[in-house]
């Protein structure tokens, strides 16, 4: 305890602590403050109507999603509430598909294989309304409905179609067990055939293979695709023989009671860090008999005498063509990852502008938004929420033409680009919404402004469909390929064409004048940018490659593949950025309008610098960018984040996204008046 | 629709898929994969006991650690159920404090002042029973308790700590009002001197004013330090004086009925992102009258007849004085957010040595801590973790010292150093605990693996106690002033010492020839890093001055630090990593079991080389480190990283954190079996 006369030790220390007050120190030259900085605010703005804007910006399918939406708003007994306990809202989710489904007549299973940019888009509006909701919608129609229809046949989508669609048939996706999430082919569940009944019995050999995190399963679902090794009986001393991975139907409660069906037991996975009404369990199945209709027979049939069929050589090709039809659920999961980042940047910075704090002595607070630090936290940001959708738009389109045209070219580039955009977008929305939620101090706290309930809820979009870590070995695997056959004479895939064109270019020595150049016109020249993505990405390419190629010859492939994976993951980073940058480019290039052109440049200009300023070691070790260059990127980064923070409200306006979407009170125009209201002020 | 005979489409697809199967390309050399990169981790392996590692790692006080960590253990009613309202979380939290307090006879307030050790020491353990209850009980022993002792004089002081002591009078701070957080000496609520009533009159002039945040003001607190601007009669056509913000003790709820009482309107903030047993509440105030003695008058004082008294010249130093005493809480924050990364590191770590997933053809499945890319994620977290722990008990020592010895010097670095780790370590915390979540994969996404309350609760840790981008900004200012004070004459505080010898040295161009050095032996030489890390610091330090008084001339003060705030925040967080460092390096110096020293002195090489490579762009700027020399401190990172995995489970063992405070089944011995358990299954 201080006594309260050691006013010495005390003045000293206030002179210490006035920096506590306001952290900006005075006395360092004149005293009287101008607001250049944040008047040339107004001077350097561009003219952007948002109105105009956002037609280029917002998703295709508005007239869908505002059916959704309209619908939701007119049954506030349907939305759900900020508190609600596990067991509730599992069953609000359930009644909210059900309204969805049979009440608005809105029937998602109908898209899923003719018009999926339709179903994304149903996708994304209920996944605003409640993402537990979206994620049960997927797993009913895109895992549950998405295997019956890709991996059946006729007598199964003749058999499940309607009760699907109508939801008399809920179901779920028994893939993942407790031992094996990503490395799938090791899953352990068995199938063996019994040619005397003329069924498949289903077993847990082991608690390590027991279904877990199956969504549906825990209160709703009255089937389930399961996963399991196909073992057929050899009658021979090896008994029997294993056929791989195959998708089975399983009814797993019964029709009239919905009590489980013997031989099953399941339990709830219980509380999630999100997501809670989606009823994730665990299955452990004991000598349960299923008919021989019920295996999922596209890839792989058995006859009633035990004979096996496919028009695939390997167990490896069949579960590959197997895992291929699954590949939708990324797609939809990078197109709802970047519309969680549109609401989250929206409520970011709308508050920004907004909440005032500190300000030069003797005048108003000035807006947070208007400190640079707050928009080197926000502006890179909403740059990037433009780049993510131009590339997920892309993707939806390009995965809907393949579903139509089965074309070749576009069903590898599919596959490898939504496994690289799942993961690159996923976790740039991950960091952001906490970063979102950081800029917003205390208030962006309260769950009703909701950045918790987004980052949990997005938070699993890293890990389920794929973990990100693995998608990303899948793209720089799929570069290495093509690597190769380059060197064999073959082609590249169209996303990665550019590197047949950059790769000769590119690895030689940079040119040393070049490196030097400063000006922002030629920072901004978009060849300048595309040019620096490429030239990092080839460079990371052929020298993973080398070392791969050095390091197998005594560690082995997955030795070396091991020695090499930051580098691996690097390039498989970098490439995915090429790919984003070059679709930005081109949808600036293809916007009509001037003034919106010009906003769009800018955002576009943003992207690309702060990329290359986020990694501008790598381009400084092999002298692409000289350090007079370096500090002209740095400079020019954050004179364009000041930039965009002048139209960042135009720009969030663009995404169109209504009060009844963002939610958040410190979002809305009378943004503390609606917050004190719902605390109970009047 | 796809039809079944698009065998060729199909054959090509597949192809393309076999990479979702193993993302390890095969076919680049031999078939015949050898394990050196596995094998040699048990060749490379340090021998270290954590026995003996244990005493210098874990915390003072174990023994009143462990009294709490027991009678919570022994009161299962008493423990937070990991589904639960919020409105029995905050009963729940009230009784886990009473518990605390009345049953088991732990007193925390008694320490607050006289041995803040062991008060922080209570407080982690508290913290790892349920962080709503540390904050709570932080609430009403540092906050409300510490107020009535650091702002009040004896007659607060006896009258009000018994019933502190013993909660009989559970209490608030009510300092944030809805528009000002930050900027507390703009805070708007009044207390007017009634000289006829001998009372203040406190009130709410508007809704801005509001008291917002206010823990322990929903439910449970009977008063409130209220914070308001003292204004006084002046008896002439100004008719009141503005004394400036002051302290003031107000009852809001009846002691007996525990009513609100008149003219206080309270409100629940309702559910937040995490910390829902924390009470916050909002505040309005309209004509309460409390009587004269009620003003806590260390710093300042009003007689009878309305005459303003005080030691301190200026409004400004006398709030500055009473917001200098609370910087215990950000002491608090910082030491409590690195047991939060301790409990989460070792959930991640553990879970990542037992977990296998994919292999070597033919082989069985690796710990996912083998794989390069998880040692990336984890182990420079790991060595922060030790890193963070030496420097946060430094922190705690000195400002024990300091309530001890009131000495001047330290005053002014406790302040500054508490501020800035505070801000880096919480950051730092508040990323790892999201990358911990994600290293898990879906079993990280259980609730009850913990990664989400940890997150969800910690979040905030970022915020209160002063802003992170706030409280650097004080750092940078206070770099500056010494800095200015050094150039008329003067010295560095204890901490930034440095400084002073390393200026010179360092505003010299870099060394070409050391640039060049690449030998781990250089790069692993304390004073080589040290170098580094101070050399950022001189650089940034003399650069920001430099430009601050460039464009202080045309922006104003204001403007100018505006317009460096990111140069200015960077800045600080180098600093405070050379302090994390120094301080790191010191405590590897003093260890004296020499195998415990080995493993120190590699977790503190990662650390430093880890920090370098993150900013090895800067480095590259100003050719302080050459190509090469990039290239030799990226390799050692990756190699120490795996060096340091192979002791791994010994690092985090010698934390010495019992299952009861990890909790999370994946992180048990019998992991999958406590978890199958814990979701129902025998």
């Amino acid at each position: 305890m201080q006594s309260d006369d050691d006013s010495q030790t005390l003045s000293r220390r206030i002179l210490t602590l006035s920096l506590h007050l306001n952290p900006i120190p005075r006395p360092l030259s004149d005293p009287e403050p101008h607001l250049q900085m944040l008047t040339c605010a107004k001077v350097a703005k561009l003219d952007v109507d948002p109105a105009v804007l956002s037609p280029f910006i917002r998703g295709k399918h508005r007239d869908i999603q505002e059916k959704v939406l309209d619908y939701f708003n007119s049954r506030p007994e349907l939305q759900t509430p900020l508190e609600i306990s596990k067991d509730a809202h599992r069953e609000l989710s359930m009644r909210q598909l059900l309204g969805l489904v049979r009440e608005a007549g809105v029937r998602p299973f109908r898209y899923v294989v003719d018009d999926p940019s339709k179903y994304f888009a149903i996708l994304e509006a209920v996944g605003c309304v409640d993402m537990s909701l979206g994620i049960k919608m997927g797993v009913q129609y895109s895992l549950w409905g998405g295997s019956v229809l890709n991996l059946g046949t006729k007598k199964h989508r003749d058999k499940y179609f309607d009760g699907i669609d109508n939801l008399d048939y809920p179901g779920c996706f028994a893939m993942t067990e407790l031992y094996h999430g990503s490395n799938v082919q090791c899953l352990q569940t068995v199938a063996t055939f019994d040619p005397i009944t003329d069924e498949f019995v289903i077993d847990t050999p082991t608690d390590g293979a027991i279904k877990w995190w199956i969504g549906n399963a825990a209160v709703h679902g009255k089937f389930a695709t399961v996963f399991a090794r196909l073992l057929l009986p050899t009658y021979d001393s090896k008994g029997v023989s294993d056929m791989g991975v195959h998708a089975f139907i399983v009814p797993i409660r019964d029709m009239e009671t919905h009590k489980t069906l013997p031989g099953i037991e399941i339990h709830d996975c219980g509380q999630k860090i999100g997501l809670n009404g989606v009823d994730n369990g665990a299955l452990r199945f004991r000598s349960v008999r299923i008919p021989r209709d019920n295996l999922l027979n596209r890839f792989g049939d058995v006859s009633r005498d035990g004979k096996y069929t496919s028009s695939l050589p390997t167990v490896n090709k069949r579960f590959a063509a197997t895992l291929g039809e699954l590949v939708g659920g990324r797609v939809g999961l990078a197109y709802s990852s970047v519309s969680v980042l549109k609401v989250a940047a929206t409520i970011a910075i709308r508050y920004s502008l907004l909440r005032q704090q500190f300000g030069p002595p003797n005048q108003p607070e000035v807006s947070i938004l208007d400190y640079q630090s707050q928009q080197h936290k926000l502006m890179p940001m909403l740059a990037s929420t433009y780049a993510f959708h131009f590339a997920t738009a892309y993707l939806v389109e390009k995965y809907s033409e393949m579903k139509k045209s089965h074309d070749e070219a576009l069903v590898g580039d599919v596959h490898a680009l939504s496994a690289g955009l799942k993961a690159y977008v996923t976790a740039y929305t991950a960091k952001s919404l906490s970063t979102c939620r950081e800029s917003c101090g205390g208030h962006g706290y309260a769950a009703v402004n909701r950045f918790g309930s987004l980052r949990n809820d997005h938070d699993i979009f890293q890990t389920f469909e794929g973990d990100n870590t693995v998608l990303l070995q899948q793209v720089a695997g799929d570069l290495l390929k093509q690597y190769q056959q380059k060197f064999q004479g073959g082609t590249f895939a169209v996303t990665w064409n550019y590197l047949k064109v950059s790769m000769n270019k590119y690895l030689s020595q940079p040119n040393p004048v070049t490196a030097r150049w400063e000006g922002e016109e030629h920072l901004r020249n978009p060849q300048f940018q595309l040019d620096a993505f490429r030239y990092r990405t080839s460079r990371l390419l052929q020298s993973v490659a080398v070392r791969l190629r050095k390091h197998s010859k005594n560690l082995g492939n997955f030795g070396a593949w091991n020695r090499c994976l930051n580098h691996l993951l690097t390039l498989a980073e970098s490439h995915i950025e090429s790919v984003i940058l070059a679709k930005f480019i081109e949808s600036v290039e293809s916007c009509s309008d001037p003034s919106s052109k010009a906003a769009l440049k800018l955002v576009c200009d943003l992207y690309a610098l702060d990329r290359i300023w986020n990694d501008i070691g790598t381009y400084r070790n092999v002298d692409y960018v000289a350090p007079n260059k370096a500090k002209a990127i740095q400079k020019l980064t954050t004179y364009l984040s000041f930039q965009v923070r002048n139209i960042a409200r135009e720009l969030v306006d663009a995404f169109d996204l209504p009060d009844h979407v963002t939610r958040a009170p410190i979002a809305m125009q009378s943004a503390y008046s609606e917050y004190t209201q719902f605390v109970g002020f009047d």
